[in-house]
């Protein structure tokens, strides 16, 4: 299959690594120049769970494919949230009315801006439990297992999504064709939608925030603005299923010690962050809908405000 | 006049001070032992407008007053306000049935704490604009001018308030009777309750905080529950020009470089915050009344979260 991954970072790198060895045809897009470089000049570098993997799979910066001639049955979209447009833009011409565009941001309603790019039934929604991390230009880290679930967008597009399902599946990469992934998206928005805010905002781990007295209470006012906004939509949201899956994240004997993204992209790496995409839709949707999301909104209003005052742009 | 000065600090000090100059008979009340000790041994040292001056003023450790022979006709409250109750506990020997109590507290509400110990006809509330500042056990930096206001909470005591005024003002003090104390003090309550909170939060001074993009969004949000608060009590409240006000804390020429008190308490000194009497009152108030207060519950959690995140106890 003719696959490009639109945005390889670590998670995009993972996939095009793994669908290239499972013998797809698979070609990378980045922003990052010196990244893109790296891969052509000596391939993309891995330590797969620890063993070290140098993959030939041709890279492409995304303004520069006027001259690139692949025309793709799959595109899997692993930008950052606020360059999904931009990607989609530059993609125009490598896909044909065929092409098949799986979503695997994190965030909600990645849709809207897919649909003005691409026919609404070749739209498939995702959602990964994999990780993977960047070492530096052209060489990641791969460790661990995962799997993801994804389903069609359009009515009656199951085919397509269980033949995605197929190849990833091929690929060892454990997919699964769901019938509730948007449940899952706001199930894994809830996570993101408190825990990356707060610890962000509080410069504090997922443990320690979990310790205190009122991390309960911010949690479940956050959340419950999230459900105000499911079942609006009608989608199925499971509030304590969700609450008790956040709380999982305090243990500081698996992930409690660990920051979120969005404290590595603010704090660290000091760029901006995805809120926007998480309690910052929710918060659109909710204008929309005439539902109040406060916490989400101030939670939104302040991250923004601490990237401006850390000169992030 | 018998005069308590309940709650030394920086402020209790000037006013000790200012009224012990212009011959009133004036104790000093304090939790502190250390500052006590050094006030008893070697004065209450002031670098008074450049000027050094020592003042022979009695004071009292706040616990240890069983053996004080003074009954006050008049206490000023100076306290934090999380230490209020127990100083009208402790002060309760030293009261008589017309001791007029003073509360220059920051923050809104204290009325309710105050009148669990005295008689409401007895208590006035004041608002001041003097500033001042603590250099040491015993010692204080008094510079620049200030005034204050205040009036009467019983019906029909405004003769009470305006001998109050009248000494104070004897002291140079600038105290004026006023009409409208309470919506004096939801004027500065919003201006607490949103510089400081922010700036503490977002660790930032007022200047800063002011030229980002949603500070003004933010602090709109906040001063509307406020509002709503006020309205709902029938105090008059000015938007706009409380608007104004607090746009004016960000001119970086007047005080827009300076980190609010509640800053400096919790990221300077690791002193707990006031936040349960400003933003915190609000809603208090507002779960009393049924009306919603989201930005100032959220920023009480936040705040409460970085107080126990940095252990301040």
């Amino acid at each position: 299959m003719k696959i490009i991954i639109a945005g390889a970072g670590a998670m995009g790198s993972r996939f095009g690594l793994m669908l290239n060895q499972a013998k797809n045809d698979v070609i990378l897009i980045d922003g990052w120049q010196e990244h893109v470089d790296e891969i052509n000049k000596n391939g993309l570098r891995a330590d797969f769970n620890g063993e070290e993997v140098i993959a030939k799979i041709p890279a492409y910066q995304q303004d520069k494919l006027s001259e690139v001639d692949f025309t793709a049955d799959l595109v899997i979209l692993f930008t950052k949230a606020m360059q999904l447009d931009a990607m989609l833009k530059s993609l125009q011409p490598m896909l044909s009315e065929n092409t098949k565009v799986l979503c695997l941001l994190n965030g909600i309603g990645h849709e809207d801006t897919i649909k003005k790019y691409v026919p609404f039934e070749n739209i498939l929604l995702g959602n990964t439990m994999w990780t993977a991390g960047m070492e530096g230009p052209g060489r990641v880290k791969l460790f661990g297992t995962g799997s993801l679930d994804l389903q069609n967008l359009g009515e009656g597009q199951e085919e397509i999504a269980k033949e995605v399902v197929a190849v990833l599946s091929k690929a060892d990469l454990h997919a699964n064709f769901s019938t509730d992934i948007i449940s899952s998206i706001y199930k894994k928005a809830c996570v993101n939608g408190t825990m990356n805010g707060l610890c962000t905002l509080l410069n504090s781990n997922m443990a320690d925030l979990g310790a205190t007295s009122f991390a309960d209470e911010m949690v479940k006012e956050i959340v419950l603005e999230f459900e105000a906004i499911a079942n609006y939509e009608k989608v199925p949201f499971d509030r304590e299923a969700i609450l008790t899956q956040i709380k999982g994240c305090y243990n500081p004997e698996t992930i409690g010690l660990h920051h979120p993204s969005m404290y590595q992209d603010l704090r660290i790496n000091h760029r901006l962050t995805e809120i926007d995409y998480i309690n910052g839709a929710i918060v659109r949707k909710g204008k929309e809908y005439g539902i109040a999301t406060p916490y989400c909104s101030f939670l939104t209003q302040l991250i923004h405000t601490k990237e401006e005052l850390l000169g992030v742009k």
